[in-house]
């Protein structure tokens, strides 16, 4: 938490997640968690946290595990053991919703050494699709490492750095389950998923196939190697906070061939699950169960 | 549709809403759709299409309405007779990627004379909570109307009219309807909610009450009515392909008397339904059955 002020309300409700200080015991609920796992897509994270229960030995009979926000639909969240799973939906500013009561959430629950990592999908830029990427820097539509906010109607500028110990940490683990290709790089983050990433396929596009490629040319020139939609704020927040954090993103397709993500449902699920693995693999280790 | 070339694959994926020309034949589906209803939650998008079948006699006897979009969790769509209810999640990012895919599938399946509403929650300044504010222009955080955008790495501007005719017709509706409150103003479209609205609860909050409070009246000095997340890119995005549109969204609270949602339950679902009944309303004397 990063507050001029000390918050002065009797109780805190956490809107978007259905949950409050007045109503949960934070401390009982949430206390022990260690790992934060957030991602776009609800269905993925309910998936996670059924992998990670598995992987850890803490599956529950039924497999069943209750969304524990289930009183909202704007974000679900599950948890097992020291690990919590949190979808944030699709870009920066539902992410930095969900970022802001869920740092609230591990300070009312008075939880220390917190890691959050992002597991999510992007589109790669001159790699295999199915390659996953761990980023080092996290840079806007111009490849600077930083993230523009307004705040009060006046623009700030924040750092995007992420945990460099934390990243090689990752790319370790990756080589240790040595199934898939992975790598360190810049990751782009856009306000837009057609025009701000320079699709062609979009309802608007005011632009053609060459200025594109050079566009998207430029930006693996200068170490770019995939582009989503939630990394800026996510570094930023997590940097302003002092957690320790990391974004892993599979690439569904390479945009230098193309701007449909075409692949088959099965070849997307198989994709959708290696942020999942690596980052599992990363936990057990971290817990000593490797 | 604004394109600068023909669009050129065999088939157009629209890989958010989990449909495609490949696959499902638009003009079967959707040719017969006029207007599109859209808001953040999903929940709330499927319990209006329930509400305006009743009020358009076509209600299914289960009362069941199968969402469209169930190959993904990204957004839901529903349909009954010519209207479409869609779900956008929060933010900027999130309602672009669904308008890019929505104005593709209507353009797919050959509709004509679309009206466009977002009907949406918003913070209010100035207005007694739960009152509807129709959207004149939507500004951003400096109070212009304008949507900033960054295309291949440079900034456009984008203009973010709404339809003036289609905003009186509605306070016209809801003066005939005459159950709560509702003013036409100006609508601050921000890109957070917690430190980009000024609210001083959020995890990081670097500003006073008494900055805040300065900012909001400079908001409402203004003309600003309310504040939400989403009105400026769907203003910039109808107006750029021709489609009339309108945002009506309520207001869940004073923000120049507090941060925090905390109104009961049953208030705020009494609440959510007011844009709702309105555009019901609308939809209803458009349609001659009034």
């Amino acid at each position: 938490m990063r507050r001029k002020g000390k918050m002065n309300s009797l109780q805190d409700i956490l809107y978007h997640f259905a949950l409050g200080t007045g109503t949960h015991d934070f401390p009982a609920l949430f206390g022990d968690v260690k790992f934060v796992c957030v991602g776009g897509s609800p269905s993925r994270m309910k998936a996670f946290i059924a992998y990670i229960a598995e992987e850890l030995g803490l599956g529950s009979s039924g497999g069943d595990y209750p969304n524990i926000c289930a009183g909202t639909d704007r974000y679900a969240m599950y948890k097992v053991g020291p690990v919590l799973s949190v979808s944030h939906g699709m870009g920066i500013p539902s992410i930095s919703i969900m970022l802001h009561e869920l740092i609230k959430l591990l300070y009312h629950a008075k939880c220390s050494n917190i890691t959050i990592i992002r597991i999510g999908t992007s589109g790669g830029i001159g790699l295999e699709p199915g390659s996953v990427v761990i980023t080092r820097q996290s840079v806007d539509a111009t490849f600077k490492p930083q993230f523009e906010q307004v705040v009060l109607g006046k623009t700030i500028i924040r750092s995007t750095n992420l945990d460099e110990e934390l990243a090689k940490e990752l790319l370790q683990c990756s080589k240790e389950i040595n199934q898939f290709n992975t790598v360190i790089g810049n990751t782009m983050c856009t306000l837009d998923f057609y025009e701000g990433q320079g699709r062609l396929d979009g309802a608007i596009c005011l632009y053609n196939e060459e200025e594109k490629l050079q566009y998207l040319k430029e930006a693996y020139d200068s170490g770019v190697r995939n582009i989503e939609m939630e990394s800026s704020v996510f570094a930023a927040m997590c940097n302003l906070s002092g957690v320790r954090a990391a974004v892993v993103c599979v690439t569904l397709l390479n945009r230098l061939e193309g701007d449909q993500i075409s692949s088959s449902h099965d070849i997307l699920v198989e994709y959708q699950q290696r942020p999942q693995k690596l980052v599992g693999y990363f936990i057990k280790k971290s817990l000593g169960k490797v």
